[in-house]
């Protein structure tokens, strides 16, 4: 049996801002820094350890996974660096916060655009591809694979090459995994391994900081799963 | 023109203790992680920037590192976790402060320990051999390769593999390589790259947290090297 484990970052500037992050990379705040350590301290704490890490190139995800590495004294841990764990791209709407967006959108588009699988937002103009493409960060990503927007189904287009080529062979060779991403691109993985319908997946809420736990077979079909704390609030 | 830089971990507790640390996993003390963000905010302001990072697998050269690719930015580069960046292992003396030992072996042996290039420290016993081969950083490690003590020529023989296998490729191929590591296996690579003797290579002082930056040509031969702060403190 394989175990594999999710955690979306903890609490950042703009969720508690109530903004579209997407990719913008901006911090957590000191409340989703305390979640991010209690998850480190959980894993601990269940005898959960790992060969491998992977995080988006975000930092509200790399300083998740700095702090659930301090905490279980795993600061050597070797780390994957994904541009393909990033949020969901938000396009024009990033930035933004909630309020703003229905009020020049309507609440019923916002809606839309937030909770359908394959509607996109107003994506940005083609100058924010090159903008991209100028941060070193993303310099080796062909610049067509660079969104300007994206829907979930975009997003889980985006994820899934990196689970087929570099999650799952890890997995299958062995390895205990940690990955640390956000709201939508663990939506991504979380489709995939429980065949959960598109329509479904819109709907399923994610905690920041709290480790998902999958219990994977051979096949990496999942057995079990469950967060290691706040099922509460997982189950919104 | 290809650039390296170097750096030395901030001050640990047991710097501050006078302590022999060797591969004791001790942290940094706050001085320390200042000296770390200080070394980021200078590379930063030095317009340096990185394609791949590399430390040792002990917390106060990660912690280091960590430091300086925040206060860069630059938290989503890919970072190589190498053993063989270690500190020089102190055997029998890791956890002595220096006046304990100095009582227990005489100041003339300690000088010798210190300073020689190759007379090793009384080492560990075997036991110490499974301690560090049931630790997982080390799982992956030939357990005859993981020492009970070195001397600096040990230390050298141990830090060139990584250089020839790994850092001179990377450097090669055009990679801005930035390594954080320990006074003794910072020595290691300074000694290959400036051709230093043995007899002097011991006496060469490294401040903690200033970044040493190389300018090194096709071949690899050193160009220029310069700290980017703290001049007098280096050259003690």
């Amino acid at each position: 049996m394989h175990k594999l484990v999710l955690i979306r970052h903890g609490e950042s500037t703009w969720n508690q801002e109530n903004r579209f992050t997407g990719w913008v990379d901006v911090d957590l705040t000191a409340k989703g820094l305390a979640e991010a350590r209690q998850a480190g301290r959980l894993l601990k704490e269940h005898g959960l350890d790992f060969d491998v890490t992977y995080t988006s190139v975000l930092k509200r995800a790399v300083r998740t996974l700095w702090a659930v590495q301090d905490e279980m004294d795993r600061m050597w841990l070797p780390t994957v660096h994904a541009w393909r764990l990033n949020e969901r791209h938000y396009g024009a709407l990033q930035g933004l916060n909630k309020a703003e967006t229905a009020a020049k959108y309507g609440d019923a588009q916002v809606h839309i655009w937030r909770r359908s699988y394959d509607v996109p937002p107003p994506p940005m103009d083609e100058s924010h591809r090159h903008e991209l493409a100028a941060d070193p960060r993303y310099a080796r990503v062909n610049p067509q694979d660079l969104p300007l927007a994206e829907c979930l189904k975009d997003t889980v287009r985006r994820v899934l090459p990196l689970w087929e080529e570099s999650l799952a062979p890890a997995i299958r060779a062995g390895k205990r995994v940690l990955a640390v991403s956000h709201g939508n691109s663990m939506r991504a993985i979380i489709k995939h391994l429980d065949g959960i319908s598109d329509a479904d997946i819109v709907g399923l809420n994610i905690p920041n900081g709290v480790p998902l736990v999958y219990e994977l077979d051979a096949e990496l079909k999942p057995i079990r799963r469950y967060y290691l704390e706040a099922p509460a609030a997982a189950a919104a």
